[in-house]
């Protein structure tokens, strides 16, 4: 009673009352007419949203298994491939690729930095048989944003698939898959779409599709041709999803039919310079300090304030339910996602939560913290259209 | 997409997901068992919420249909009231009570003032043939609490039904029937109570019920003592507003099942004091400077400030719903609604977009006005057990 639940967590993230009546409708059959008109719909928008002529498939499956898709229909056993681990997401991918029996390179950087164009550059030149480059657009774990328009310049360049994990950013930031020459990208319905976790996306470039004829994938569930053939006849190859998949229908129709994806990449892109101006009006540091997400902001704890605990406190005390940082960095950062549905009010509710919760207020920490982010809020210049801050 | 909706008006007011939900379950038959099992819960919980022994009679009506029939129950034609005047809801009381063929004696207060109980008991010494006193506890139309505790003791004084329109106090403030001795109390479901309008609620104490022995219900539609029968039998005399007393009863659930009456309305006090402090942060003048209700704030404006303009920019500019004022203050005033389900998180949105849609900051305006709203909330003493401020 005394305080709303505020989920500002990098997913899940709240679900509109439009997308949750929607879903409360009664259940149909996957393989009726009915099914196959929201289906149509669907794809007509997704492709909107991955900026593609091609076609997006949903996947039965959380983002994680969009990735294991893409990998297992993308390379063979023994091919080589580019991982880059700058958090905790990256590692997932050289889990994945591993369990492929794909031959893994590896780019690390410190958590908290940005892969560069001229990192990757620099490895393809090293070793021509490198095959594909499997990145994070958004690396939830740090809050920080790869520089993705950039590094697909360099893999079309070396002629090498760009694999590109957009978990935390498809309807977040902009990554165009037909105009920036990505060759995979995937989402979970649970972040930018405001849809409950348990439904995937996935999109080849044609180059990505073609590539997939060479392979034979390894999990009979993950089979992207089937799911291409069915997709096309506005189905999924096994049972559908059917509750998501009209979420996820209305979800898109909000987006769409009140504006355009510049209006919701502005949206967000404000929203990252209002809480980041926030915190740092509070005398903390965002941890991501360039190539910062704009789905999330990360927060570097200050000596002596343990996350967790700050997390704890301010779910108790307020309501909103932020996240602490994940291993190795689990107690020293916060992380305040201001994806999907999330406005302004709920980001003040977020701000309050963590000024409110800290054990001491750190050194220049302004009162009119909330003043300062409502304005970095309303004065937020033209988000950059190649996403790289 | 941009902005949430949040409705900041005194009523209706935001409807909780649960109370929603439970709205929306199949509907039940209002002579059958199951509804009975309702209304028996829900009896149970109003009784606490009022502060009384007696029965709380659910109407199909709006909160002016209660106020109607607590008047054509309580009074004869021709029998003499006391009706006060300090805002519009003071008016209405009066036109009921007219088209009763009561005789009407008034007491008149500039709009923002406070009836007093001297006020009450100067005129009833004037006048012993006055039967009943008719007044708000919360004039919404101002903002204003009238200090009913003390008032309640003179109309006992002098035998005289006090019969209070808790509109905007029941949930919100206390006012316990029969504690305080208050005579007749009513609210309606759209304010402190979260549920959708068209139910109205009233509760007699015995000496009300032992007057409408002597009194013919001039309006067939309000008969109480039909609607007294049933409502022993968990029954309503006609058709029963299901889907509102099921999402009453849910309301109710919330309020108990995770506190009191006391956190229900500390919470409320504590809303006003943030909300006050804010307003005053910038600049601005709570228009009930003293006496103010729990349940909403009301704002004068300064010269040149058209509330109704304020009212509709901050609505486009922010989705924060507020109210202007009300004839002849139309213009004059604004109106921020803290009753109900809306919490902290709500009215920092409802102070911004205040803040953000004055033509110019007033002398005195502190860019910290947030935070310093949140420190009077954190900081907000134990609200006045009697309601008067």
């Amino acid at each position: 009673m005394q305080n709303h639940l505020r989920l500002l967590t990098p997913g899940p993230t709240a679900i509109p009352d439009r997308v949750r009546l929607a879903m409360a409708m009664p259940m149909i059959h996957h393989r009726k007419p009915e099914f196959k008109t929201i289906m149509e719909e669907t794809r007509v928008y997704l492709k909107k949203l991955f900026g593609t002529k091609q076609e997006v498939l949903p996947l039965a499956s959380s983002g994680t298994g969009a990735m294991t898709a893409a990998v297992t229909n993308l390379f063979t056993r023994g091919e080589k491939v580019l991982v880059t681990q700058a958090g905790k997401f990256g590692e997932r991918w050289k889990q994945i690729a591993l369990s492929q029996g794909l031959e893994v390179i590896e780019i690390a950087k410190t958590w908290g930095q940005a892969i560069q164009a001229s990192d990757i550059e620099e490895a393809l030149q090293q070793d021509k048989a490198i095959k594909g480059v499997l990145i994070q657009i958004c690396e939830t774990s740090t809050g920080v944003m790869h520089p993705i328009h950039e590094i697909a310049k360099v893999t079309q360049k070396y002629h090498v698939l760009l694999v590109a994990d957009g978990i935390s950013s498809v309807g977040i930031s902009p990554a165009p898959l037909d105009e920036w020459g990505i060759d995979a990208l995937l989402t979970g319905s649970q972040k930018g779409l405001m849809v409950p976790a348990g439904l995937s996306l996935l999109a080849f470039s044609e180059k990505a599709w073609k590539k997939t004829e060479q392979v034979e994938p390894s999990c009979f569930y993950f089979n992207l041709k089937a799911e291409l053939k069915n997709v096309l006849k506005n189905q999924t190859n096994f049972s559908s999803p059917v509750s998501l998949i009209i979420g996820l229908r209305e979800a898109l129709t909000m987006i769409f039919e009140n504006g355009t994806l510049d209006d919701l990449y502005q949206k967000h892109f404000a929203l990252s310079q209002m809480t980041r101006a926030g915190i740092k009006a509070m005398g903390l540091e965002p941890f991501a300090r360039n190539h910062y997400a704009w789905g999330l902001t990360s927060v570097a704890m200050p000596k002596g304030v343990n996350a967790s605990d700050l997390v704890s406190l301010a779910a108790k005390k307020t309501g909103v339910v932020i996240a602490a940082g994940q291993e190795p960095m689990k107690d020293e950062m916060i992380r305040l996602a201001h994806m999907g549905h999330i406005d302004f009010g709920d980001m003040l509710a977020g701000l309050y939560a963590v000024a409110s919760s800290l054990p001491h207020k750190p050194q220049g920490f302004k009162d009119s913290y909330m003043s300062i982010a409502m304005q970095a809020y309303e004065n937020a210049p033209a988000y950059p259209k190649t996403a790289i801050i």
